[in-house]
């Protein structure tokens, strides 16, 4: 491609609003431009590399058997009732009536559509396992679109879903989309790390995420370098201290004005956080299945002082679709005091109260009297008060215990670039997607279901593969391999002919040439070239020709050295053949790392 | 591809709803699925001719310099407001809103969303031509969905759009992507035809239509065999008969009891149909450029009673978005009586009288006297009535004189598998897509736009390509090459093993293969390869194996001949090459045949 014929324009200044690196550089290089709220344009450039991505999917996906299929964006309502999502799923699906008035919503996911389909084609066993996988437009009504492409509304996803005739098939295929996965994104030139998540709105038994690390992700991971445990901060578990061994002591109520938090009553009382008992009063929207307005339920979390509620656990825990923050009118309608909040003697009709494991395992904690200016000292679970539910509600934090090994976590920030799930029956069983086994018995499916966006995929590459001076594209989704550049003025009419004749020639050995013809000076054609990140250089100027020499340059690590022009091609056609070789050393065979603690 | 492993499923029923030859094969094949009205899954086999016809859509767009970007389909309201088309366009348009209230729609073309991109990037008459092209999802809540992939609510499109300077850029352009629309079809085994077409709510200077010739084509067309001329009927014109002269003679009313319509006119009075004048009735609603609501405006229409009506033509002379026929009391509002209904006497500031251009020239014709049971006799335009608009606004029918050179005209149906528009500057107008030219003077770049939907293509392909039996894919979009049969029991091992290795020689020779591996009888399998539509098909059995041959047999004509074992990788190389170039001696130099009458 001529740059001079190139729709493309780049940015010298980086845009006020662009607050990660991947952003500025997509803005700046011009892959992208922004047409609403987490909603892209892809110019020519960014269009490439993304058809590179998806078609390192396609490989991967078809090298495990996948087969593609295309589902539609816009679904029936009736589609997303029968598996309940339509009711769980708020704000963040776009929903629309059509011309009938008939309802539809625009699809986020699709394992009902998938269920659907393959209900009306698998009759037998024989026709299991199956992958079916697809590369789509979707659209989540994000509430705060940001980073470019890292969190948008109206995306592209490579997702597939596995169909298995039992919980053992799916559980031999997992470690097989796994390794897929790595090599999708080691492929792209991607370090990615898999981490134990949250099944979500998804369900299901086992999931796990892809990161890629980079200070601007979005989630916290929680890493243990002893035992190699990982873990996304939402549903990673930690060894609990064990709690001082003590017999209960009478409970006693102490003065503690204008005391309402927990580090100003640690202080008071001249205790550490740990000795104390901390209360969360949260407003639950309920799933529900039915077709009802979605229930809400007053939630009493208590945890220990010294710890931080983690409202993933504490959702799933109670089933809740969403959490709110009460109100102090809704805190003292179940009979608790805001600052001095406890359990003890609250209303357990009206709260469900939810204490995590510790707390009631610990003697004679400090917990709000619930009456402003008081606290109780002593306070002991199942003497003081019960819970509906006790179970692990704490957020892991670095410093904490691995639950594997005790070794002390890290935490680290990390981009979600793919996930992946074992749901099990919930989607077969709602759309009656079942087969007939040996003996004739219909059984449902066993569904998986894995997903990567194009888009972030594409962003998280440029956040792990840049310099100051733009992107450093790896070389198998690069827009181009090759930029050539030609340095000519008015006198050098040869160098123009000459890089004509080399831009033919890369041309007709297959390279992918970007060729900047521009008449521009060579600041600014060096600053685009940077700027794009084509992992070659090679630059023609008057002064090399007149030796015969042409100069090759590799983005990557400014590695610089002349090629005669006689042996242009192949030297090009051996550069790109290491920067391939520098990827496919990266790809090797990860071994799924089943993990306790679920 | 091992037909025991794909996900699909073939009918032996004709499904009952399916109207059209390719409704019907595309269900009973197993290549896609309806999800919802006019909302489509497409199974492995359906993705696989998709993406061959996207891949030559490509290839034709990229060898006449075009493009590939992509586009979003959710836009904001904003971007159609700009155009007006927000307001033209009526339930077709999606719409929703998003969580914060702000109004969306799901885009049905991206004359808008490109101009708009293209704003933030062209600034000089030096980056200019440009073709951009995408091939991506849209969407179009078309009333009634029908014919399978003919006419459908979601859908592919690769949607081009080209930026010249001037209106002489354009003009220059666009025989280029008329010659490379023929190319995309021909390509795909489609013999269509172009005509001259509506430009319908793009507005534009010219437009046409490509047409697959076919008795379940929802549009009409009008074919001139001497001359060529070819138009849709929505635009046709033709030599309209002259009318007699004679002088106005004095108007009188005649009693017509009971006779309300043309022909029953006709009879009674024994005059022929071209001697009578026909009213039409209607309300119009019509485009407005603001925010308000739609306005409606009565129409009233006049003809000759020999002819129809051409409502496209009408909508086009008055500015109306949609027509809907009048009630009676409407038209007694305006001082008209139905079935006797003439502009004679009509209160002309309540209705807008539009006359077609023969009826103003021919002089006593018999009308209705806007009284029950009462005509006028000895009608004349100009004297008795005015109007507000005198033009063509009657339909070409089969036999009526070519506009051009007078032979009769004969009617053929057909579907739509392609449009392109001269558009002018209405869009880059109003989004602001100005470049400098020369001189420093901002000026707006003059557009067109090229559409063709993938799943329409692919079941106009179907339409003119299949028999009985199933279909019969031109090679160039097969979703296989050649279909392996292998004909076993239990007592012929060999057969599989054989077959087997053929397998596996012909994939790494590249051939696309689909193997029939199932353990199913000769008829079952034989049978699914002709619904399948394989061109090539290769059956391997035991009694050909023991003389060391497999029989091989085209779809098309059902030629079959054998082949020797060793021979095998050849011969299937030598007849994909021949039904290659049998696709490629349809490819011709086309003519734009810029036509008069417009």
């Amino acid at each position: 491609m001529r740059m001079s014929r190139l729709f493309f324009r780049t940015l010298r200044e980086v845009p006020a609003d662009a607050e990660s690196a991947s952003h500025r550089l997509l803005l700046r290089a011009g892959l992208v431009h922004q047409l609403a709220a987490g909603i892209f344009d892809f110019l020519p450039l960014g269009q490439r590399v993304k058809a590179k991505i998806e078609a390192i999917m396609r490989e991967e996906m078809d090298a495990i058997g996948g087969q593609e299929v295309s589902l539609p964006l816009v679904h029936p309502a009736e589609l997303w009732q029968r598996s309940g999502r339509w009711y769980q799923i708020g704000d963040d699906m776009a929903r629309f009536t059509d011309r009938n008035g008939r309802a539809y919503c625009l699809a986020m996911t699709h394992e009902e559509a998938m269920a659907e389909l393959v209900q009306q084609v698998v009759r037998s066993y024989r026709q299991l396992p199956l992958l079916l996988y697809q590369i789509q437009t979707k659209f989540r009504d994000e509430p705060r679109p940001r980073g470019g492409l890292i969190r948008v509304r109206e995306f592209t996803m490579k997702d597939a879903y596995s169909f298995d005739r039992d919980q053992a098939g799916l559980d031999a295929f997992y470690p097989r989309i796994y390794q897929a996965y790595f090599n999708i994104f080691r492929r792209c030139g991607l370090d990615v790390m898999a981490v134990e998540s949250d099944t979500g709105m998804m369900g299901g038994s086992m999931a796990h995420e892809f990161m890629a690390l980079t200070p601007v992700g979005e989630d916290t991971l929680l890493l243990c370098d002893a035992c190699g445990y990982r873990a996304n901060r939402q549903i990673a578990r930690f060894r609990k201290p064990e709690p001082p061994q003590a017999s209960p002591l009478p409970r006693e109520e102490v003065h503690t004005p204008g005391v309402d938090t927990i580090a100003g009553l640690a202080r008071y009382l001249g205790i550490p956080e740990a000795e104390t008992a901390k209360a969360i009063f949260l407003v639950a929207e309920m799933q529900e299945d039915g077709s009802g307005e979605p229930r809400e339920q007053f939630v009493f979390a208590v945890v220990r002082g010294d710890m931080e509620l983690n409202e993933t656990k504490l959702a799933n825990a109670v089933g809740a679709r969403r959490l709110r923050p009460a109100t102090h009118q809704e805190i003292r309608a179940i009979g608790a005091e805001p600052g001095y909040g406890s359990p003890v003697g609250v209303d357990r009709s009206q709260a469900l109260v939810v204490v995590d494991d510790l707390v009631a395992r610990s003697p004679n904690l400090v917990a709000g009297a619930n009456r402003p200016d008081y606290h109780f000292r002593h306070v002991n679970f199942d003497r003081d008060y019960q819970a509906h539910v006790v179970t692990d509600i704490v957020a892991a934090a670095e410093g904490h215990g691995c639950i594997r090994c005790g070794s002390p976590l890290r935490a680290a920030r990390g981009i979600e670039v793919g996930n992946i799930f074992k749901l099990g029956t919930r989607y077969s069983e709602a759309m009656g997607a079942t087969y007939l086994d040996e003996e004739g018995n219909a059984r449902p499916l066993v569904m998986g279901s894995y997903g990567i966006g194009s888009g972030r995929l594409l962003a998280s590459i440029i956040e792990q593969n840049h310099d100051e001076y733009g992107i450093i594209w790896p070389i198998t989704v690069a827009p181009y391999q090759v930029a050539l550049v030609s340095l000519f003025t008015g006198r050098t009419p040869q160098v123009v002919e000459a890089a004509d004749r080399f831009y033919e020639a890369l041309i007709g050995a297959g390279v992918e040439v970007l060729y900047d013809d521009r008449d521009e000076r060579a600041g600014v054609k060096f600053n685009d070239a940077d700027l794009l990140g084509i992992p070659i250089r090679l630059t023609v100027g008057a002064r090399g020709l007149a030796e015969g020499l042409v100069e090759l340059k590799l983005r990557r690590n400014g590695e610089t050295r002349p090629v005669a022009v006689e042996e242009l091609v192949p030297a090009v056609q051996e550069a790109i053949q290491a920067e391939r070789a520098r990827i496919e050393a990266t790809l090797t065979q990860e071994v799924l790392d089943i993990q306790p603690g679920r």
